[in-house]
């Protein structure tokens, strides 16, 4: 007998979340520039955990509480804290052992919103192939979320959701009827050949460029540059081990 | 001195609609299967107004004051209705000449939305190229606005966001940043050279050939069936003069 299959989604923005909602999903959560990325960096450069935050208060707290804490706005890394939110603060040398306060607005919003689910994990390029190794492994339905920005549909984080939804359905172990699936997997196979070039096309590039954070698109569409996976567990962002 | 140019953005489900709001916009309101080729298929055979209303309740009501009335749920035309909502039923013979009432969640639902911006027209492949003249020569910004389904991405939408995006992106009046244009005319671009082979891999087929409601899914991607662009006045639907 033919085992039954599992099923995919994508959700294109934090906005539409509700409707994909279901305890039962593995949540990929995706914030290709930058918190997703970010968050694989520093583990695979040895951080102990990372504690998602929302807002500069909660960081703000934390610091004071002594944690290290990398927290900016509008481009600015915020006068409390250590670092800035680039993948490239996330040294080994800064991060190694340690625990860390993250701030990222869009990001903890959906670790928080898919918090009810059966798991949560974050995803980016750059730990693609072990990402959807252990998914394959886990049989249960996944659901891909893009964090977006400002729930508005992201161009980068549906890209890496059809690189992903490829790998998964490549394993015979899932199956889908989720137009954003469709979408997103069609523009993974136009974006794939020249992925950077491709990328430059999105508004969030022409956002980060005004800013002067345009310097780390390139790596943060680097596929498998780590096997770290990050996992979400009692607030706290640890390697799955 | 060059002209300057007019913004151009797409809303891919009515969840994200608040982040696109804006009174000075003009609004296209898109439901390809069926709401909006249905309304763009009377109005070709010569209805007067279109009055769209949300509830089966509203549509009961309306019958009892006397309206001819298009209603289903669920792909069965309800026991009070005329017909149901499928365009193939807007024939000259049923409707020229009168006062319809159309029950159609989505779309009413996202006309209503858009009620407070500068002008909400009515979208389909059937007026494609005479709409995209007329929002030429508006001097607005234009937002198009897929209905979806039950609040999530759909294909057959977005694709024909994609082609509007194409005519209004060429005659050099509209200008975009926004990524959900870009991913639209990539997806448009891909399905352009078989259109209903594309759509056919919309789940939304899958939905409708469940229901046998199938057999409109060709008529509803034929481009330029008609000329006429319905528009949202004072709580009714009447052609632009």
């Amino acid at each position: 007998m033919k085992n039954a299959k599992f099923r995919l989604e994508t959700c294109l923005s934090p906005a539409i979340y509700p409707k994909h909602a279901d305890d039962g999903n593995i949540v990929v959560v995706v914030d290709i520039l930058r918190a997703t990325s970010a968050i694989c960096t520093a583990f695979h450069n040895g951080v102990k955990r990372i504690i998602p935050v929302s807002t500069v208060e909660e960081a703000r707290k934390k610091k004071e509480e002594g944690y290290i804490v990398a927290s900016e706005r509008d481009g600015y890394v915020l006068d409390f804290a250590d670092f800035g939110n680039s993948p490239f603060n996330f040294t080994a040398e800064k991060v190694r052992g340690k625990e860390i306060v993250y701030s990222t607005t869009n990001g903890t919003r959906c670790i928080h919103m898919a918090s009810h689910s059966k798991e949560v994990v974050i995803g980016s390029f750059l730990n693609l192939t072990s990402l959807s190794e252990w998914l394959i492994r886990q049989d249960a339905p996944v659901l891909i979320f893009c964090a977006s920005w400002k729930d508005r549909f992201s161009l980068e984080d549906t890209i890496f959701a059809g690189a992903l939804a490829e790998k998964l359905l490549d394993s015979g172990k899932f199956e889908t009827i989720c137009d954003a699936v469709t979408a997103s997997l069609d523009l993974w196979t136009l974006a794939k050949p020249n992925l950077n070039e491709y990328v430059l096309k999105a508004a969030q590039k022409g956002r980060l460029a005004e800013k002067g954070l345009d310097d780390c698109i390139e790596f943060c569409h680097r596929a498998d540059f780590t096997s770290v996976i990050p996992i979400y567990r009692d607030g706290e962002l640890i390697p799955v081990s």
